[in-house]
């Protein structure tokens, strides 16, 4: 038998399951497929180490193929302890030689020592999912270097030759362009979560069908006529909004900006604050990016059998605690369901836990969104390799011809075409001296 | 240890988790709730021994104890070998008393010996939800009284006090039809599928729903963006169509029936022969009653990686058969998806070996729309008590007043209002002399 | 000059503009065009004298012209005083040489003397639209015959031989079956309105658009964001809720039927009592075929600047009168608009006087749908020709053969194409025996 | 009789139904009516003389009243020479004193002229719609001044006191943006166009709307079942689409950009070439701000019977020159339709000759939009006063605050409420160390 990478799985047996499951995600993922055949012939990545912290998913699988394909070296640690695909990471190990860190339902203290592995690599390049592991680099930095850090010094002037990260989610970003405002970040990120083919799709098309699909599978719950509440309208809260209507729905939206509430009031819905939207809400569903908001005191005021359920990337949207606390009786009805009973006739359903509905319950964003982010991802991690040295310490966005690249793959792959400009027609789009 | 009532089940110690089940299916159950309180005060069914040919649900097991509630004696077995909730059937057994006869997976031979178990209790009553109990009861009478049938005669003739039985499915009403008209009905069936709060809510937003539901959990692939295709725009086509339009796919529909297909074409989807679909189809779903609606000929036609699912009552719409002889290759790919390679680079991905998907992925009819279908049963039983004897052997529709209750008592459970009539409005709807 | 045909119109020199506008028409027709060819092959009118009594409109010229072809002389009169268009009243005249009696704006003394005028010429087949003729026909059947009118003699005995009628709206089949009911029906007539290629398709998609229509083209009010209260579901409402949705319009439907209330409440619409839905709209429609559906005391519930139109049959549905005598001040604001002020600070806009807001203001339902409207009237002419004898003094509705024919050119003529089922679907679509 | 103001108009006497035009657009114009309020107290443009160069209709009247009320002197001329309302010019002139230069089809002589009359009455604050005001402003400089024009010397040290234009449209913001990068921008423009509460309303919902407005005033066919080619999906093509797709009608998407030609594939639309799109097409609507985005060779490819229109900005993006030239003969059959024949049996039916058929058929954006359009420029004038001095010679965007405010105020008069965030949650916002 031939010894495997370094690992901490759950067990390597399941592999044959985990590979099925990554070739059926692939099936969706024409556009990674297609990076992938380029970067086997032109090796982008060649001798590099990458530490890429994501869900361990079938369509991480697929990008870390692609990684592979383009001369990388990749270690995989988890960036949600809910969220691993013990099979597929099994067969990361087992099929695909990549060494991997993380189990479904990992203690606290497990998930930050998976981090903690993947970066004893001493990546290059790192990938992340929620700034979790540029932020433990940054840790790591602060202590070793104290005096160091103060002064802007880099990691590749410890003997670290350091590319960048690239990040994934929007919260991740929120977090980098802090670090980067307090003049703390410490190297190149490529914000893929940035690119108009990454943002304008997962968080719309991806979130959208996955919380529906999430919230199907919890509660086997009837859509049509249901009063069903989105928490921020956001480009994941349309695409909750839009896909709730289409599934019958009657939907009304809670959101705090003022531009964005009266795109959902011309997008025909109602738009309510959280309070008024508590006494008509059938189902809620936040996804905005905040702290509670649904608090305690919106609960008490929802109608008896509410069903409340989270999107949002942590699982602060809902105040689970206070509701926990509250809560005269709590027992689990169904699988991702539990029971809380706020006082007689009073009953809250709350869909797993407050976590990422999506991803808990359903299967996360479809291999179809994750194509494209994920395209992104190996754009960037190129990208990174190919202008280093040219790159400060900021987070950068893709450049817009990746964009259009990504794209317009993915068009093809759809047997979709898209319009050609005449020059002509290009000429006069950046002209200004016609008039009427 | 108290001794259980008749029954065979997968395994009776299920029953706890069956009980949550049922309990979380009565929160979306109102109206079968609502009755249940009436026939608990008048009896309607007392001392009746009814027999249930239904998919083992938790909604039926709340139709079970509605007419329990009512005074009935209620036995159950499976309307469909797959379709059985092994844990609902212990519930059933264990906390309700109901003999049952049904476990999920079993083969033809015990899904008949089921059906005769039932029968063995000599019910007064019988509901069927496909005819198949009906069926084997005139089957029996046929074999056991050859002479007497030719003449007419009837169960109630041979001691055997029959009310008669009432149907769930257009399959099941469609094959009463026929028997009505060849002069072989042996008793008056109430058509509680021909119901408007039935059949018009069940058919779309019931299989629409829960179509949707079945292909997402089966496969997770995004649905915006595929082409989409519903074979048959029945009521059940128009709920598929609809809720994958809702989640942003694009719809083409193929129907045989000019005038369904022009209405298809006015709701603004595109309208192709089937041949012409199989070329362009990404998803292909088959809701028509019909055989064969997706030959292996059209198979021949379609893209690779294509995804075929069945939402219609019978196994029979997509040629799974022609489809097996012809493959290459068939292997399990995900849990409900098996793959046939045709050729090299042409793969179909069958769903649920080609049955119904949303019932076999997954949960069937949510239990709001089933709270209405089960009214309609509920009553229909009852309708059949209060008028023995006035009935012919004949096919009955349920009076309108009972859909107009059922209809009103499921919109009050919503919060929502009818609008009543003034005499001065009632009488201009029937007046003709007033003109322009 | 040569003379022309008898008439009674505005102005015989608009031909040539209403001749364009028939012509215009005629491009949105090819069902009807298509029977016309077949007409004029066959004449299966031939000498026969026909009565249309129809809104005098470019679409009804196109049926004239088939009816024509067919062989039929055809005397008009206007089956509404508003909705003639008087262009094209004067080409009939000129062009097409029709005897036409119509004139937009007509009082009721002329309006009735054009029926009297037509009904002057003996036609042996009419045509209507809200039954006016026929009723008129009944009246003066009663008048000049009292006495053999109760004995049930029929037209056809006073020497006029008469085939029967044809009958194009819901209003007016109720007032024939009202009629029939009470035994007083002298000769058959075809219910064309209630063929599924009349009804099922200009109720919804002629209806829905038209009304949309013509709100925006009397007030240019945005729809997006406004509440759109649609009182009555049935097709009418159907129509006008599913495109007011599809404007962006938060669409309330208030409704009488408990079914068609569910119904509107699964559509994902908010179902209201009138009283509710005053208190919330911005725009109210009424399209139930009923008295007063929006009555005084409702107005007096709502919000300063609401608009009100109606698209219903007749100017009933709104209590127009009621608006009238307690309106402290009137007065026209736009084309179409009346502003009526029923307390200070208390606004209601009145569109085109509460008559049918989709004639009035905009041009009624477009003529793709009156196609095959008028398809089947013509269909319906040649059947009572064709079954002179067999037909009873009922209405009846046109065999489902015609439909599917009516169907079937529409989309032809769309490019589009209906499935054929093959000999074996075709058996087990009527078969019952096979079974899960 | 009262002498009145400088003006060069149709006829004043329309003054009287110009005025209930105003009134009736102010009806929907909420935001702009507070924003009036506040200015009649604060005076912010007092003593400012301004120009402003706008479509001259109600809502524009509406926007001016509201200057007024802030202090300002304001002259008013054509954006458009066949967008004026000469009954709303009228009532400018003769009910609120305003200097205007607008006739309903004017000739370009014409036009200039006007623009010329405005900008001689030394305005300090221009409007503009389309550029055209500024873009004539920076001609008089180079021809007056051309050494200073070099040297980069203003309006100001003229002796004309200028604070700064604020412009409309996408197209003038191009064009302003050009003259910026080229150095040769002579004061600051505020870019209204840019404002989330503009650019995200009237060209989504307002175009979106006016557009299908339009379209059925000019042919009154019906959408459903219609294929409806959109080209370009910026802001206006999605609202058309959105609209069209509303309506019932099939849409196809052609789009030059890969990202947004994806986002329409994922909303469910066909995307397509020109070319491929111009065969299935029934209606085609061009919206790309580009040259000949419909090209003669394109229409060659399409239906007998095909509709087109365009809804950008200037009459370029219809090769309607080249279609002129081709056409064997050319008729108006409809008043805004114009019949071309390419061949026998190729007729092309052209809206509006090609101009904005939302603005020249139906009536432009609706009120409700332009309120906030609207208050956007009257905040832009007030901007500028504020900070006189202390802007550059550039392009810029109104800040943040102003949408939130308009945002508000509309919300506000919708009776919809916005969410206010605690303290808590804005600092989480912003904050980066919590964690999964």
């Amino acid at each position: 038998m031939v010894s495997l990478v370094k690992h901490d799985i759950k067990d390597v047996k399941l592999a044959p399951q985990g590979k099925k499951r990554i070739e059926w995600a692939a099936l969706e993922m024409p556009v990674i497929a297609e990076i992938g055949k380029r970067f086997a012939r032109e090796k982008p990545l060649k001798g590099k180490m990458l530490a890429a912290c994501l869900h361990v998913t079938a369509e991480t699988a697929n990008l870390v193929r692609v990684l592979k394909a383009g001369g990388a070296t990749v270690v995989v640690c988890a960036s949600n302890p809910l969220s691993t695909q013990d099979d597929v990471a099994a067969s990361l190990v087992s099929n695909f030689g990549v060494a991997t860190f993380a189990i479904k339902g990992e203690d606290n203290v497990t998930y930050y020592r998976h981090l903690n592995q993947a970066l004893d690599f001493k990546p290059q390049l790192t990938m992340d999912d929620g700034a979790d592991l540029v932020a433990r680099l940054h840790q790591i930095l602060k202590r070793s270097n104290p005096s160091k850090q103060r002064k802007g010094s880099t990691l590749i002037k410890k003997g670290w030759e350091f590319y960048g990260s690239s990040e994934e989610t929007t919260t991740g970003v929120i977090r980098l362009r802090a670090l980067e405002r307090e003049g703390r970040l410490q190297f190149p990120v490529m914000a893929a979560n940035d690119s108009a083919t990454k943002h304008l799709f997962d968080n719309r098309y991806g979130t959208g069908q996955s919380t529906i699909d999430g919230i199907m599978r919890a509660t086997n719950v009837l859509l049509a006529g249901k009063t069903f509440v989105v928490v921020g309208y956001g480009y994941c809260g349309r695409g909750v909004a839009m896909r709730a209507e289409g599934m019958g729905a009657n939907v009304v939206v809670v959101e705090a900006e003022a531009v964005r509430a009266l795109e959902a009031a011309m997008d025909g819905y109602r738009v309510m604050t959280m309070k008024a939207a508590a006494a008509v809400a059938d189902i809620v569903v936040t996804v905005t990016g905040d702290k509670r908001a649904v608090s305690l005191s919106d609960m008490k005021l929802m109608k008896d059998g509410v069903i409340l359920a989270n999107s949002g990337h942590f699982d602060v949207e809902i105040d689970v605690a206070g509701l926990q606390k509250q809560a005269r009786k709590a027992r689990k009805v169904r699988e991702f369901v539990t029971e809380y009973v706020l006082s007689p006739g009073k009953r809250i359903y709350l869909l797993a836990e407050g976590r990422l509905v999506n991803l808990s319950v359903a299967e996360g964003h479809p291999p179809a969104v994750m194509d494209m982010s994920f395209a992104n991802q190996a754009l960037a991690a190129e990208y990174l390799v190919k202008n280093q040295g040219k790159l400060e310490k900021k987070v950068y966005v893709l450049p817009k011809e990746i964009d259009t690249m990504v794209a317009s793959l993915k068009l093809k792959s759809m047997g979709m075409g898209v319009q050609q400009l005449t020059r002509e027609q290009k000429k006069y789009l950046t002209s200004w001296e016609e008039g009427t």
